[in-house]
């Protein structure tokens, strides 16, 4: 028997499994029973970014908290390719802009980097993994992707690894989309340059690595958000899982 | 002798050639000289979206106007490919966000359609086509797409163009991007279905259009904005000018 899909997404910090009970935060109470007015009985979809989608019940509703008991696996847990997206922090709206837009076009990481013309290097950890879960809730995605802290590119490249590819996107070393469709899909990371572009330092440190494949985003200029987003369309119909 | 490229870059809408004068408006001599703070001597870049970026001298400075006097052309008009961009318009700020990102990636007309499941019918036409020009000026392009009223999608697919080709991104009508590889460049249009998606009648409607190649955007829901900045960059990668 098909179980009816529930409307509401939540992502739990817990395991997923049938008749596991669920314990609900204050807040995801408020949410739930004080803004969406659910209550006892009704459905509510839950994913913990590992066990796919659960259907799940509220068995419990109160002000402060509520217990959800699992039904069934409503979908699979299905995870968007090996890819990490590497990008210097602009505007706070911005860059809030670039995380939501990072999980719903299937990156695997999020990695804010500081390159030598960055312009912000506030990056507040927290809020943007939460911005992730929020974008995962939104767009019905099982997987949620990790938000690591701020690095610096220089770190990043030095300790870079062996068996993963830079797909860089700089106007100055760029290449055609030929470049990126003779190579093959796995461990690739997506490179975007800051508003200022990279500094001559970082781009002859960037044309020594053999791993580094350039590409270009066209001919305009975009902005630190359209090209992340280009970038992974790029990536995702050539090598990726845009099937 | 090279000109050196001015900082600033002002849409004027006046025909643009050496030593022509023109004429400031109050709210352009407002930001020029007040909020920039520019005066006399000083460099604007300036284009119209029909005869390249031209580097002016402010040649008068007052609170209420000023003039620029053209110097001399600081780089050819560059037009994007015959591109349009039909999307069902989202809350305000995604509908701002649709209309910076299609002028940044390209396009070359902005056609907000209002399809049976359309969640916004407001469009306010004189707002957006200002935003394309602030784009414009943001992103260092010559070429301002025209931005046009909403239009009723079932109008539009009656009348529409014989030489003119639709890439539409629907999940439930999608081909690979093998699909779009095979086609030709020239003129073309993006459709982007609204959040609920197409209705049943449209989706017979778009199966039986012979000028209609349906495309995949991935496995994971994006939103209606990210969807118009995916699908942007797919076409400009594989028919556009993304070389």
């Amino acid at each position: 028997m098909a179980v009816k899909r529930a409307k509401i997404r939540l992502f739990l910090d817990a395991k997923l499994a049938a008749k596991q009970s669920l314990d609900l935060s204050r807040a995801q109470a408020h949410y739930l029973f004080g803004v969406m007015r659910l209550g006892v009985g009704d459905l509510v979809a839950a994913f913990n970014g590992q066990d796919g989608e659960w259907s799940c019940e509220v068995t419990s509703a109160g002000k402060r908290g509520g217990v959800l008991t699992c039904l069934e696996q409503a979908a699979p847990q299905i995870n968007p390719p090996d890819l990490w997206l590497m990008f210097a922090p602009v505007k706070k709206a911005r860059t809030d802009f670039i995380v939501e837009k990072a999980t719903e076009m299937g990156a695997a990481r999020i990695m804010p980097v500081q390159s030598d013309f960055t312009n912000s290097e506030r990056f507040r950890l927290d809020r943007q993994q939460a911005h992730a879960i929020e974008a995962a809730e939104q767009c019905g995605g099982t997987f949620v992707p990790v938000v690591v802290d701020l690095q610096k590119l220089e770190t990043l490249l030095r300790n870079w690894p062996d068996d993963r590819r830079i797909m860089l996107c700089d106007e100055t070393l760029a290449g055609t989309r030929a470049t990126l469709t003779a190579q093959k899909p796995g461990k690739w990371a997506i490179l975007i340059g800051p508003e200022g572009g990279f500094s001559p330092d970082e781009l002859a440190t960037l044309r020594r690595l053999p791993f580094v494949t350039s590409v270009s985003l066209g001919p305009r200029i975009l902005r630190a958000d359209t090209a992340a987003v280009a970038a992974l369309a790029l990536w995702q119909s050539t090598l990726g899982d845009w099937k």
